[in-house]
């Protein structure tokens, strides 16, 4: 092949109507240095897309396009494709609302990205933020966004979510579950799982040999066992495993100084044992920069960290950091993803 | 009376002779600004202290006295006085290991400052950084120095250690203890000595009204008992008595969002419902200036939050601030105690 490397193929999508995210999109589409990082193609309604771009005081140029199968192959992709869809009208749109249309609007959107990635037209997605409660009323079955996902692409390995922050990038065992259930969650297989899923990640985002860590359990790392054994009965031996199977793992590292390592610059990655351990330490460090990313789906999926800000929605004052970050990460993994499938390496 | 309010008396000691106490003592007493805060008595041994000296590359001019008993009416209580004692020699001590002799020369220091302290000679006690496995290798028997501290002074009530960082205090249920037991150390009464102890606590630092918050136990604060209901059936029922004992507790607040709003200058303090809960913030929002304050007792005793710091001992670059952070605090909480002995409080 002597053609140039062909640029990933990444829908954005507009998020609650009702709050922050369609002004968060003009102001990304806007962006030419990070329209040049993909073939990015916008999926939602008309309108709403128009108000977005007066909310940010911005008009966006696309490329109109009557199907997503059309986007990889439009001959001027550093603008943003754009397809229009009916899934809201502005008359059930407050902002700052929970609102059923409005969480309905999302998943019929979101839900035809997937279709359109099960179909290849898609290498990635990001999506602006979303209202959970909104699209538990709108019918919603599963507990979370990224549980919704991983049905709908028929994925049947391990998948968890994603924190990252600058350049690290965090990971959890056990995520929504009452702190005394936390024990229960510890296995050796869920630790090598997270962590092998959070390093072939990193590796896709473009680091060749992510330095991966593990965080221990108990305080002070359980000291010798006298504070706690998982340490030295579940975390330990997952790690001699992980190197057994060439995937390097440092720790574990006591869960009140593993975060002081992070923030000098000495890790990549950090599978925290339970939601707070690394929840307290990423918002301390800086949650409006951070992303989320849908770990072990088929395709790379990212939104920034923080909600839908209805304290904010509508007044054009939306910080565009954390999506920008989440569109970067997505091109990223859209790129090597794409790559994986153009020259598959040997099984 | 017509006199000047009398300064408390708060003694100072040189902390694992193999360690950074010292030279932080000499670091700390050759401030003016700090000496003009108490009646200040270094209690030590003399070789350590000119050696401290030297390592700092200071001369501070100090009082002799015979006894603790001189203190108080001392006519120049500006100047530091200096009770010299014998505990222990030079050649028993190589900086940067771990000794018994070290760890007895602690003991026999602190138990003289406790025992003038039941006889009413000291108001308070800022130790520098000592080394609990000395102090076990010389026949420490309880678990840390603060158990040691109140079997010495009798103690019946609730103790706890706080943990303070500039101007924001923590306290915790439970301490170190395997995380599979927290859930064990979470009641009620707890939660009330915890609150109540950190409230009168800061109180008596100088803050008439201080703003205490307790943290919630589960993520996201159990969600509404979906995740947890440790926020509905113990947390939010000691809140409540708390307020109809006139103890004002805010909360309970997400583990993971509390020390953004403490950040924000919004708390005084936070009881955090367990080690890392608290831990993993203080440490990233600034370990070295930190202060421990060992409460419950019957006298202020503060210490800096970090340790003997054996990789740096004796080359003169350890930090004071976190020392004289402790110094300031256990002198304004001397000073509130003489105040209330000098003109006790109606029963």
């Amino acid at each position: 092949m002597t053609h140039s490397t062909p640029l990933p193929v990444v829908a954005v999508t507009l998020g609650d109507p009702a709050g922050i995210g369609p002004e968060l999109i003009a102001r990304l589409l806007a962006r030419h240095d990070m329209m040049a990082l993909a073939n990015v193609v916008l999926v939602g309604d008309e309108w709403l897309w128009e108000d977005g771009q007066a909310v940010a005081g911005l008009t966006v140029a696309t490329q109109r396009v009557a199907s997503l199968s059309e986007v990889r192959g439009r001959p001027h992709p550093n603008t943003p494709a754009f397809l229009p869809l009916q899934t809201i009208r502005p008359d059930q749109v407050t902002k700052a609302q929970t609102l059923a249309a409005c969480g309905a609007s999302v998943l019929q959107v979101l839900d035809l990205c997937m279709d359109a990635t099960l179909a290849g037209h898609l290498d990635a997605i990001t999506f602006a933020p979303l209202n959970k409660h909104a699209m538990k009323m709108a019918g919603l079955q599963h507990e979370d966004e990224l549980h919704h996902f991983a049905q709908h692409l028929g994925v049947q390995g391990y998948f968890c979510e994603f924190n990252t922050l600058n350049g690290l990038w965090t990971s959890r065992i056990s995520s929504h579950v009452p702190l005394k259930d936390v024990p229960l969650y510890l296995d050796q297989q869920r630790i090598m799982d997270a962590a092998t899923l959070i390093y072939r990640s990193l590796q896709r985002n473009g680091n060749a040999a992510p330095r991966v860590a593990v965080a221990g359990f108990n305080p002070h790392n359980g000291d010798g066992g006298t504070c706690g054994r998982e340490e030295i009965d579940v975390i330990q031996p997952a790690i001699a495993k992980l190197a057994a199977m060439g995937i390097p793992v440092l720790g574990p590292f006591p869960a009140d100084t593993i975060f002081l390592k992070a923030r000098d610059g000495e890790l990549d990655a950090i599978v925290t044992m339970y939601h707070d351990q690394g929840q307290i330490a990423i918002k301390l460090m800086g949650f409006s920069q951070g992303v989320t990313v849908q770990g072990g789906l088929p395709i790379p999926i990212t939104t920034p960290a923080h909600g839908t800000a209805f304290d904010i929605a509508g007044l054009g004052r939306a910080n565009v950091d954390a999506t920008a970050n989440a569109l970067r990460i997505a091109c990223r993994m859209g790129a090597a993803r794409l790559a994986e499938q153009t020259h598959p390496t040997p099984a």
